[in-house]
Parts: structure tokens; sequence; C-alpha cells
């Protein structure tokens, strides 16, 4: 796409409330638009990368299984009464007109188990698992931590159905290497640890991916031997035993929680009714997990954790575009046509490009690709004019080359 | 995908308190869970017809370019007491804690003009796009047309932003055209008509796309001589004459309201503060036009003109599967082998197909098979083994071709 297009552009000062370092560097680049405390809108560069995000998580799911729905974000309060979780304080709630009142979903346990028992009656229905990316809407105290945590969220949430623990053992094992598979390729995977957590009724666990990162509000003891952690919440000589770890050994970081998967058991199958008839004839409750990652809060941890002094850093994997070709060309003078001419072949070529096109001074433009943090830029300058090499500067580690067009287009 | 893995199923009955057809067929066939009075749920088949209709959408908005953005769903309620709209009856309004009043939008006129006015300054930042394909949400008295009124829905809305009238006429043309596409690729192209509706302070009239439809709840006057309709609120001598339509050529239909595209003028870029300053340094407010399609009222539209008494019938732009292979097959018989292999076939040339590997009786799977309204059936029985062709049924025509594998696998 031409930069000058665009209809975002970037800013040398964020909102003057805005007090995170993801949000402050995120509006200034012009990826979110700040409506008010926690509530962000995704800008079209913002989008992309948000996108790209869920399509990895998507195709992690599919892998596993997962069958896609997407359910109403408006909730029926019948339901969650008889799960006890209605009153919870974290609702958004409303008036339906006619109706009574109804609320906005913080989370879908209810929802989905109340779909599955509408389909689930015998063992050879078992077993399945369904998930979501939808919208989430939590009513938070404080919202200082950017898109780290909104009042208003993406959520990825896969829930599965079993016949018995065991069934969901082995599940929960797949669902854990699918969570490493995408922290992995969003570009997180080395500093995202597998955390134990505090479990419920079912478990005695329950596993978060943590994210070492300053601003995380967690704080978590690492076990770099055994490649896992231990949130701070949990800690306890009989944890450590269960887990064979020495406590000095333990290395304490702050992290942000960047998912969660938990054995539900049948927390939500027996107060909704969601059971199975065996081989037997003899009924039981499903037996279920579910598996939580919020991308909007990806993005954040992704600018907590990779941002520089000069601004965004992306992973290609999730960057918004994969070059920022540059011209220092004016008025169609031989370097804009020179720069034109590649835009075109990546254009042809199906890559991801932002073309800065517009007649402003070098500096500002490189301080500006500089913010925006893609992947590697392209700079059409009057020495590609004379020898047909472009200068490609990492945006990461700042390393240059000099590439043809061949060379460029080859990538 | 194999049906005995997908977790819905279709079923005898839709929900006693469900009046529409879209919704008591959307339930049977499982694409669709009622939640409550107009909240659904998409189940995988249904969010898969969803999807394929967004595509399309999101493909014409692109290249007219439209930039695509995702604002927030809570909105800052000081924006619309700028434009007063902050007291009209169709919000959900609820509260922020330590915030105050918020609501949950049910159009986005205000912070897209909001938004634009943190990016526009000069007449060089004009004109362009932008659009969003989100859920919205109205507080509706009555909710019974399924899917096709719902109080919550999914929504694209295209802003455009303009110098002046002139540019922004140009553009309402092109947007024009882009819905012609739209509806005419996810096959509404014949029954849905340009309509005449009433204007605002900047245009005489606003245009509607309105699909025939017995179960649409506006009445619209069609002139088949100039391929336009009038919506029975605007039927005026006037408007006939500015027309040049006779009364007597026209014909009355029932219809619904598929698509609006309306001309904002300055109606919120004025309240709001969105303008800008020309090549003479003088300051105009920017000049709007929106553009509304709802693609999961268009689901619904689908289903109330193009099922029949069997059930769903969908085109093969939006359909879930292209194919539903049906075997006929038991028990790793040789009908279930070539059934398989077909299976494996089909999938590894990327073709969509749902495969129903279950062992069922014929006559229940074909009852299934029409109510799911995939556009193709491929039958694998007995004589598709001796002779090996297969029997490809229309889901739409009912006519009935035998097809080799080879012919199958170049459609």
């Amino acid at each position: 796409m031409r930069q000058s297009q665009l209809f975002t552009k970037t800013r040398k000062l964020a909102p003057a409330d805005e007090v995170s370092k993801n949000a402050q560097l995120l509006v200034r680049a012009g990826f979110v638009h700040k409506e008010a405390a926690g509530i962000y809108s995704f800008l079209p560069l913002g989008l992309r990368v948000l996108n790209n995000i869920v399509r990895i998580i998507r195709e992690e799911m599919n892998t596993i299984g997962g069958q896609e729905l997407s359910m109403s974000a408006l909730q029926n309060a019948e339901l969650w009464k008889k799960t006890d979780r209605w009153e919870q304080d974290v609702w958004f709630k409303t008036e339906l007109k006619a109706a009574g009142e109804t609320g906005f979903g913080w989370t879908h346990e209810e929802p989905i188990t109340h779909i599955a028992s509408q389909y689930v009656s015998s063992y050879r229905d078992l077993p399945f698992a369904a998930y979501q990316i939808q919208t989430k809407f939590r009513n938070e105290e404080r919202a200082k931590s950017g898109v780290m945590r909104g009042r208003e969220f993406l959520m990825k949430d896969l829930y599965s159905f079993h016949a018995d623990q065991a069934d969901l053992d082995a599940f929960y094992e797949k669902a854990t290497q699918a969570y490493r598979n995408v922290f992995s390729r969003v570009g997180l995977g080395e500093r995202t640890f597998i955390t134990f957590a505090s479990g419920g009724a079912f478990s005695k666990y329950s596993h978060e991916f943590q994210t070492l990162c300053s601003a995380g509000e967690d704080t978590i003891y690492i076990s770099r031997e055994k490649n896992i952690a231990i949130n701070k919440e949990v800690l306890t000589d009989e944890v450590l035993a269960d887990l064979g770890i020495e406590r000095t050994s333990l290395e304490e970081a702050p992290a942000v929680e960047v998912g969660n998967i938990f054995k539900l058991g049948t927390r939500f199958s027996e107060p909704l009714g969601l059971s199975y008839t065996d081989a037997e004839g003899k009924k039981h409750p499903v037996v279920m997990g579910c598996y939580g990652i919020g991308p909007s809060r990806l993005v954040g941890a992704l600018v907590e954790t990779l941002a520089d002094e000069k601004g965004l850093v992306w992973p290609e994997a999730v960057a918004p575009f994969k070059y920022h070709l540059v011209s220092l060309g004016h008025d169609g003078d031989d370097v804009s046509k020179a720069a034109d001419t590649l835009y075109d072949d990546l254009t042809k070529a199906d890559v991801e490009v932002l073309y800065d096109d517009r007649d402003l001074r070098a500096g500002e433009k490189f301080a500006e690709s500089d913010l925006l943090g893609i992947p590697k830029r392209i700079v059409v300058g009057k020495e590609s004019v004379a020898t047909g090499e472009f200068e490609v500067v990492d945006r990461a580690t700042g390393k240059v080359e000099k590439k043809s067009r061949v060379e460029v287009l080859a990538q």
C-alpha cells in the first residue's frame, strides 16, 4: 500500500493520560486509537498485526481439530445463575427491551456448555473441541496497561469436551503444544514459560503461559533447568516438592499472562446439564477443558518486550507489512521512478509492502519508519539508480545489506 | 471435514418460540443457536457461510480503496452528546467502573468522525475511505425476524471523507457499483434493487438495496423498465416526476433492506470538528458518506429467498462447503473405502467438502443433506464401486449427473 493513501499518520506525542508503553507507542505510530481508558480501536496497521496473530492462532486450533464458532456477546442470565456467576463484579449489565436483564460476555463457558448440551447425548458424540475468536468485555476497576488489559479485548477461547479425565488429559497435552507453537510463531517463544498456577476443584494446578515483561502484572519464578515457571501465588514448599525443584535455583521475574489452560472437569457441565450416556446406558457429566489466548493482549506484550527507543519492532510473522519501501526521490525524478517500479514488482509478487511515496525529508521518513517497526526497510536513493542496488535495513538489529532487485524479490 | 467429527447435528424441530423461517431452518440444520429473542450464536456451518459473505464484502471494499479498521463497541458518550444521539432509544447502556455512563455501538459515525479528526488537517489528507466489519448492538423492541434483525448483528460499514460534494458524489457511484457486485456475488443480484429512500439534510434521497422477500419488513415499488425501486415511505408524485416513472408501471412487493448508502454531508463532521484547510488556507468541514451492509442479515435473506420445502439452499459462493460427499457404505466395506479415497483426493485438491462418513440409512442421510443445502451432493454407493462413477445431485435444481473421479476433481 502507498503510504500517501494510508489515512493514519505518526505523531510526536501520545495521549497525556496514557501511562503504558505499549499504548503510547501504538497510538504514536497510528496503530490504535484510544477511545477511553482501557478501550481502544484498532486502526489499519494495528488491525493487520492483530489479524496476523489471529491467523496463526486459528491455524494452530484447526490443527488440533478445533471447530470455530462465534457466540453472542449478549448473555442469557438464566445460564449464569445456574453456575453462580451472574452476581460477579466484572459484568457490564444492561436491560433488553421487554425481556429483562442481560450482560455482555466476559467469558463464555456457560453458553458453550449449554450449546454443547443441545448436541451431546451419547458417548459417540465425544470428544470434540470448539473455539471462538471474539471480543469480550470486562468492567475492569483499573485500566492502565494499554491493550494488555482492556475493558474490551479480543479473545480466543477453545473448549474441549470429553467422556473422562484421561481423554481430557491427553487433549490438554495437545493443546499445550499448540500454545507453545503459537507463542513461538508470533515471536515470543523464547521468553514465554509454561507456569504452574492455582487449579480448581478438578486439578491441582492450572497452567498459564507467562511472557517475561517488565510491565507485566504477575511475578513468576523460573526454573531454567526444567524450562518451567511457578506463579508467585502458588509458590509453596509443597509445589516445589511436587515439581522436584530447589527454591534456590529459581529466578524471580515480572511477567504478563498471555495464555491460560484449565481443566474445568464438571464445574460447568453439572449445573448446566451437559451429560452423556455410556455404552452401558449409564449417564455421566461431560468432562471439560478450556484454553484461552488474548490476541490483543499479545499485541501489547510484543510491544512491551520488543520495542526499542526508536519505536515499534515487529517479528516478520505478525508485522503489518514485510517491507517498508522508502523512496528518497522527489517529484517524479529517477529515484521516484525506480521506487515506483520496485513497488509494482513487489506488489505483483504478492509481497506485503508499505511504500513511503511521500515527498518528505529523508530524516523524517527514517524516523517514522523506525517508529512503525516494519521488519525490513528498503531504501531507494540516488545510489540505487546508479548501481541498481538497494539498501536493506533490518529494523531489529540495524544491520544494513545491499541487495539487487532480484535479491529483494526472491526473499 | 468428516461429518462424524462435526459437533452439531440436524434436528427435527425448531425452538417453539421461533417464528421466522430463516431461524427455524438455520437452527434445525445446526447453523445457528438461539440464545434469546434476536440473539443468535453462529455454529461452525453458519460461521462458514457468514465468513464467506464477509470475504466477498471485504474484497469489494478493498477494490474501491477502503482501509479496514476495527472500532471499539464501548462508546465515549461525549461524542454522541455532540451529535444529539446519546438520548436515542436504541442504546444498550451500561456503567464503566470509576468512569461513568457508556453504551455499546449501534452504529459508528461518531467514533469514526472523531478518529478521522485526529489525522485530517489539510486538503492533502483527503479523500479516503475506511471500513469496519464488526458486531453492533441495537435494543430492538421486537425481534421476530431471526438473523435478519438481531439485537446483535454483524455489520460492515464503510465511511468516506471528501473535500467537497462532487468528490463524494463520484465515490458514491463507485460504492454503489461495489454494492451491486456484492449482491451479485452472494447470489442475490437478480432479486435486489437499488431503491430510493428518504434523504437527509444533504441529499434529496438515500439509496437502499432491497431484496425481494416475502418476510421482508419493507414495501417497495419496482420499475422493471428502469431496474430501480422506490420505498413506499417516499412514494410521492414528486419522486415519480423526479425519476420519470409512471405510477401505473410500478410493481408492489415486500422486500428486506440488505444495504444502505447515504450522503452524510457535514452532519457529523461539523459537530465533531472534522475539518480541513484548503490550498488557500481556508477551513471547511469534511464531506462524508456512509455505506452499510449486514452480513448476518444477508444470511437470513439468503435463507428466506432460496430455501425450499426440503431445507436450506446455498449459492456456491457462500456455501459452507462446495460438496457434500455422502457415503452409503457400512463398516469399512468397499463403498466406504471408495468414499474415503474420494474424500482424501478432494481434500488434497483443496476442495471444500463435508464428508458424511456416518453409518446411517441412505434416506436419513439424504434428508439431512437436503436440509444442510450444500450445492452439490456426491453419492458413493455400490454402483460407484462397480462403474467408477458417482451420482452428483444439484441441491437447487435436483438435477442428477454421473461423474467420474477425474470429472469431480476437475470442477
